[in-house]
């Protein structure tokens, strides 16, 4: 279902994906209102999947420090300067976030997003 | 005249720009042999100019470090964690580093740029 991002909280949904292209992040990294609901994901621990240029949601949004990542090479630089310890592999998982580099990556990216979405992440325990 | 990058280089030039975009900086940041280009006018202490997403490419040349800048909004982060100086104005010149944000500022862009190159750069004597 569409909404509106002044409508859409984290607490309503189980997980976030954050799709590539040169535009769609270059617009939402300015957008406050997308990052604070990018942020809240991080917060209340739900998995968040990012490819292609998606990750430049995550440096603005301030979550990438820290994190294991990949992404379109053309922003790698971006992600290490922001803290994150970038690799090139087809998908990485750390704790709940999962990166991918480019639409061929998908299958792996799908893969992965739906074992974070079905397991929990952060280490919490699972029932 | 155009030339290939393989023949060209900062020393058969007076200054070098880079234009913004969403695809071009993409691309030239991820060319390791754009990237030694770029690097040479700095060596050489030749102006640059880089409007819009162009300061992505200095990201990757490694020479945005320590240096007052402007750029479109949504590389602000990225040129920050770069060790950029960052602000919004029309245009920033900074030791023959000239910058501007988006098209509305090519005419103080192209101004301080002909300036820059009319005067040397980087404290050099003028006669």
């Amino acid at each position: 279902m569409d909404k509106e991002l002044r409508n859409a909280h984290a607490s309503g949904y189980d997980a976030l994906v954050i799709p590539g292209g040169v535009l769609n992040p270059d617009k939402l990294r300015t957008n406050k209102q997308a990052l604070s609901f990018v942020r809240d994901f991080f917060v209340q621990q739900k998995p968040v999947g990012a490819i292609c240029h998606g990750p430049q949601v995550l440096i603005d949004a301030e979550v990438v420090e820290g994190r294991e990542m990949t992404s379109v090479a053309a922003i790698r630089k971006d992600l290490e300067n922001a803290g994150a310890r970038w690799d090139d592999k087809e998908v990485i998982v750390d704790a709940g976030l999962v990166t991918s580099r480019t639409p061929n990556d998908l299958p792996a990216f799908n893969a992965k997003l739906v074992e974070e979405i079905r397991e929990g992440r952060h280490g919490e325990q699972h029932a």
